[in-house]
């Protein structure tokens, strides 16, 4: 079969190239390609997007694409805005990186990548100097990641790891108050006096934080709500959290 | 074909009924099921989920169903953690309806219902006495929104209009200030003094609010944020406002 000649052979295996993080919707696109960190492998953007991007500055920019090109990219779901991006991930981050954090959000088995991107976008927009969690997402749910942190993966480090306890006890030592969000727990996080360094510890939903994640926090709190129903969305509840103690650190 | 005993013919045509909502996931249904208000038409419970709702004194309850069966009526990619009931909708709510709340919450042109379902769980949390939308949802639409308000859906009064602008005007003849947010605006939302009713407006992802709704607010605030994303998803801002009005309230 005769390849088209304006499609060279290897955008043939895109996305098939294990590693390669597959980056669309406007924000998460275009923070990642001003982001110097970021290795670009490859642009898939609308005549619109183009344009669009021309006007942000980005240079060297591609043909416009087909949408059904992106599509194809994305999957068929995904609302990529006429833009994605495919980039080499981020350098894998470890705890040692979040020592000059004085704030960081730390998820106990929150698997869905929506959620995980609001945190991290939430994160990023109250200046939190690290993310640390429990999973690891599949391609998919990477681009469903990036996509609902619009951007914040360019901005808040992600430290994955694999025993929880152990990574909060390194927390411990590194001088972080490990600050566990537990919705029948009796203490407000409003009485919490942030002086230093702060992890808050935040469990995926229903199941709560694990007994063993418990027990390693320094504190258990709650965020006060005078409504009927007593537990929050995680996202909300980690931006509630990064409000309520950014403003006490004021 | 002769059908077997235990299933009555009608079940054949579950989901099918124009009209119904499928509301799956524990703290969904089971808010649904405590709703007086609510008319069941079908539960559908795995053994264990059974023995769970018999834990919580729900009477009537059906045999055990197969989670595929409960996957038939959900779709395959709802997480219904074994039951799934299908019910009436609630009845429709107008604006005239939330005349006794203290604080609503508005969204124009949120389609999401991840959001929505996210928003709703929070305007329960925060004791909102309504919602008002834009945005009608279809079937399946209305079974996520419904999962992601994890019981909300039960306890705040949801109202759709075709017109925004106009609901505007009504609910500021109501008494509502009408509160935009707006992540431009000097203004921040810690500065208002919430005094009586408030409707608190947002706008969706990348929109934000439409001229002819900023122009229908009495003020536009926005959520200070320190870090290096300054918009907020619309479900964490919503949250972040009710937290900040009924604190401001107390």
């Amino acid at each position: 079969m005769k390849r088209h000649r304006t499609r060279p052979p290897r955008e043939r295996n895109v996305g098939r190239e294990s590693n390669a993080a597959v980056i669309y919707g406007w924000h998460s696109a275009i923070a990642a390609l001003q982001n110097p960190r970021r290795r670009i492998a490859k642009v898939l953007a609308t005549r619109n997007a183009l344009a669009r991007l021309a006007e942000f500055g980005i240079a060297n920019l591609p043909q416009p694409a087909d949408p059904r090109e992106i599509d194809r990219l994305t999957g068929p779901d995904a609302v990529h805005q006429g833009l994605a991006i495919l980039a080499d991930p981020l350098p894998e981050q470890s705890l040692e990186d979040l020592s000059d954090a004085k704030l960081v959000v730390v998820l106990d088995q929150v698997t869905d990548p929506h959620n995980v991107g609001a945190v991290l976008r939430s994160a990023a927009a109250f200046g939190a100097g690290g993310l640390v969690l429990t999973e690891r997402h599949g391609p998919a749910e990477s681009g469903v990641l990036a996509k609902a942190a619009s951007g914040a993966l360019e901005y808040v480090p992600l430290v994955r790891v694999t025993n929880l306890a152990r990574a909060l006890d390194q927390l411990g030592e590194m001088g972080f108050l490990r600050l566990g969000l537990d919705s029948e727990h009796a203490d407000s996080i409003e009485a919490v006096e942030p002086g230093g360094k702060v992890a808050i510890v935040l469990g995926a939903e229903g199941k709560g934080l694990r007994r063993l994640t418990r027990e390693k926090c320094d504190r258990l709190v709650r965020i006060d709500v005078p409504g009927p129903i007593g537990s929050l969305n995680v996202s909300n509840a980690a931006a509630l959290a990064l409000y309520v103690l950014s403003r006490a650190r004021k």
